[in-house]
């Protein structure tokens, strides 16, 4: 069975059509590639790049095993010849882009391929699919991050996320923009991030009382124990937790925790703590959960209410109020010469391209410049050698990295960015050396049509 | 490497932690658990139930394999008794559903299960997770169908899909709907549905002149050819295509379909059909892409642009103005007792439910009933024996038998509804037997809880 997480065939079947000419044409000079979001969702003033990670991780392994080959020798759509090739292509080209956790914006690129066309056009699909995602979920946990102001995130995004690698990604993704960790215990393993989980409505509705589930669920809890109170009246489901604390506590068992996931978190989190409070478990923490998004979070840490920390699921893995970014992995330039598109809404700007990014002195964001690779001018480039000779130039960085990087990056941001506004936008210029190529590109392309 | 498609351990930790508590207890009692859609998102009449053959799968093949034993074993939460159990574990449930395909509404169950309580707790999180995004991408397949009246549809939607199995199941879901087929190669070779693509504009780039670019793609294509004519301007590469159709022609290729990708389509099809049939291409037909939905489908049709055909992809593959279903998989009964949730607007009704479907002489639906399991009255059951022992009772059903089931149920739907207006939403009553039964339950668990 073809995996779909690493078949060469898990994309569209234009890029094999497309390969097969290529190959015929003798077109095998290099291309320039580059991967970027044409504008920002309405929703966000910021991207954080993700996914950098997994994308290298499928360069390096590219290749068409028997059961891919076969299908393309016998699905009648290409020659034997073109099998033939493929089935000692590799991916050998460069990979330039800013590092993962990078803060970034719309038209800059969070990709850059430099390799033979048909390599280069091939990746095409996967790259986007793994790039796209993992960038908006990134961005869209960035927010809560910020909207949480410190307080604990846990990624409960997996049962509503778009399939088993959204669920993975999204985890890997929520970690790296700063939350503490995720319920998906496969992420966990994969990546060695934080699990942490609570208990579901289930565990004290198969129970005849609420009083006795809490108490099952202690006792074969080994670490601090989180206990779900809403299942039937929050505020009661509080008042059983003292009552059971004490005999928990003689069994050397301490309650970490208790959820809310239902009703007016703001409200019953402060009765919740008052009750907690007056039976002597000021130690107890509140977690909460259910629709929770950067709003919602902002909201019930702006009311002033004493919960410690949430689950966000749905809004997170699915990037709720943007599920997708206009982005694009398009030609910048082919043997030799600049390329572009001039499409209606739609056109790029050809050449390979850096950004440089400006700070204030106390090292505030102050602007970005598109320009051309190998300009240099006011700012640092963000843009870094990641691939050569379809190899990485270092070991994959630890998410660790990757998470005080995007930390770092949410801190230089404007305040008011970093406080969710919108307006203005960040600064990004386009340089006019870029202007001057797209037109002497489109020049050149008039003479060759002609 | 663990697999997520597959591995048990692609779960949220709380199901471990409950089942390690359940098997500690000895709570191994029968439980049944219904997943259904608590409310349709405003943007949808009527769903399209999807995944239920992906989560048959997901169910007779669940086992915990050597690598996953040893996280549980090592992860320090875990008795090794618990470990032991996890080793010998296979699902040995029932499962209960409508037919893959059923068109449904909210608060019918989509599945339910009935098996050893740690057996049914344990497979909640991929069921919901499979179950959910087919759903869910089915359901707006579905519309683009109903917008499309007839015109062919194809999935374009892999790249901005969240991550690969979304794509995979993204193209069955669609295919399922009624789309001709999809442009994911692996998902055509996998669910052996057809697949076609046509030419980026990168192939057009990387040519120095257009026409040339044509000539060279179609010269590679051994079957019909479609070619991409927006990449500069949408007439002149019309025009273009006319140009080159006799040199073709004497090759043997013919010309099958050119391709919009921007701007006004409607007034670009028109402009590009009379450039077509001016210059004897009256047989080439037109395929339009770029940010496709049902509204704008249902917009072009309405138009009348001689539009042949479209490619729908990332609002079909994030259902990009709903990108989830409110939606939930609820203990309604353990060791033979009705048990529900009464959190705040999150209550549930218990028991094992049934779903009767009225229609009027003419074949159109016209009401459904909730009501428990082996009542009848008027109307079919929806709610039919999927598993039994783990196994399934019947082969796995060809795609091309839901599709028909699909499409017979479009064709049954209250006509504002194949209309895709949502008003009035479609009569769902719940019968009272389950709101007697939701009191009695809730007068037990006082009882209990005294």
């Amino acid at each position: 069975m073809m995996d779909p997480l690493a078949s060469p065939l898990l994309t569209d079947l234009y890029q094999l059509t497309m390969l097969q000419a290529y190959y015929e044409r003798g077109m095998t000079q290099e291309a320039v590639f580059e991967f970027f979001v044409r504008e920002l969702p309405r929703e966000r003033g910021f991207l954080v790049a993700a996914g950098l990670g997994p994308v290298v991780d499928f360069l390096e392994s590219l290749r068409f095993g028997e059961e891919e080959l076969e299908w393309v020798r016998s699905s009648g759509r290409f020659s034997r010849d073109f099998a033939d090739r493929l089935a000692g292509l590799r991916f050998r080209g460069s990979v330039d882009a800013p590092p993962e956790g990078t803060v970034l914006f719309a038209s800059e690129p969070l990709l850059r391929v430099t390799a033979s066309l048909p390599e280069a056009q091939l990746v095409e699909t996967r790259l986007i699919n793994l790039l796209h995602y993992a960038t908006l979920v990134a961005s869209k946990a960035a927010r809560c991050v910020l909207a949480a102001k410190g307080r604990h995130l846990v990624d409960f995004g997996l049962r509503r996320a778009h399939g088993a690698e959204a669920g993975m990604l999204a985890a890997r993704s929520a970690y790296l923009a700063g939350f503490a960790g995720t319920s998906n215990v496969l992420a966990s393993a994969r990546y060695g991030m934080p699990v942490s989980g609570t208990m579901a409505h289930s565990f004290i509705q198969a129970h005849d009382d609420e009083t006795g589930a809490f108490e099952d669920f202690a006792l074969s809890c080994p670490s601090e124990v989180t206990l779900l109170i809403d299942t039937y009246d929050t505020e009661a489901g509080a008042a059983k937790v003292v009552a059971v604390a004490p005999r928990l506590r003689e069994r050397g068992i301490a309650i970490g925790a208790v959820r809310l996931d239902s009703g007016d978190l703001c409200e019953h989190a402060r009765r919740v703590r008052a009750i907690l409070d007056a039976g002597g478990l000021r130690e107890v923490r509140i977690f909460s959960s259910g629709s929770l998004d950067e709003h919602r979070i902002g909201g019930l840490v702006g009311c002033g209410a004493p919960i410690d920390g949430f689950g966000v699921g749905t809004l997170l893995a699915t990037s709720g109020d943007a599920p997708f970014l206009e982005c694009a992995y398009k030609l910048q330039e082919y043997a030799g010469r600049p390329r572009r598109k001039r499409s209606e809404g739609k056109a790029t700007l050809p050449g390979r391209k850096q950004v440089l990014r400006r700070h204030t002195p106390d090292g505030t964001m102050a602007g970005d410049l598109i320009t051309l690779e190998g300009e240099t001018g006011a700012g640092s480039p963000l843009i870094v050698p990641v691939m050569r000779g379809g190899r990485r130039v270092a070991p994959p960085e630890d998410l660790g990295m990757i998470r005080r990087r995007v930390a770092a990056g949410l801190l230089s941001l404007p305040a008011h960015l970093r406080a969710l506004g919108g307006d203005p936008p960040y600064l990004v210029e386009i340089a006019p050396k870029l202007y001057e190529l797209a037109a002497r590109t489109d020049l050149e392309a008039a003479a060759g049509s002609r």
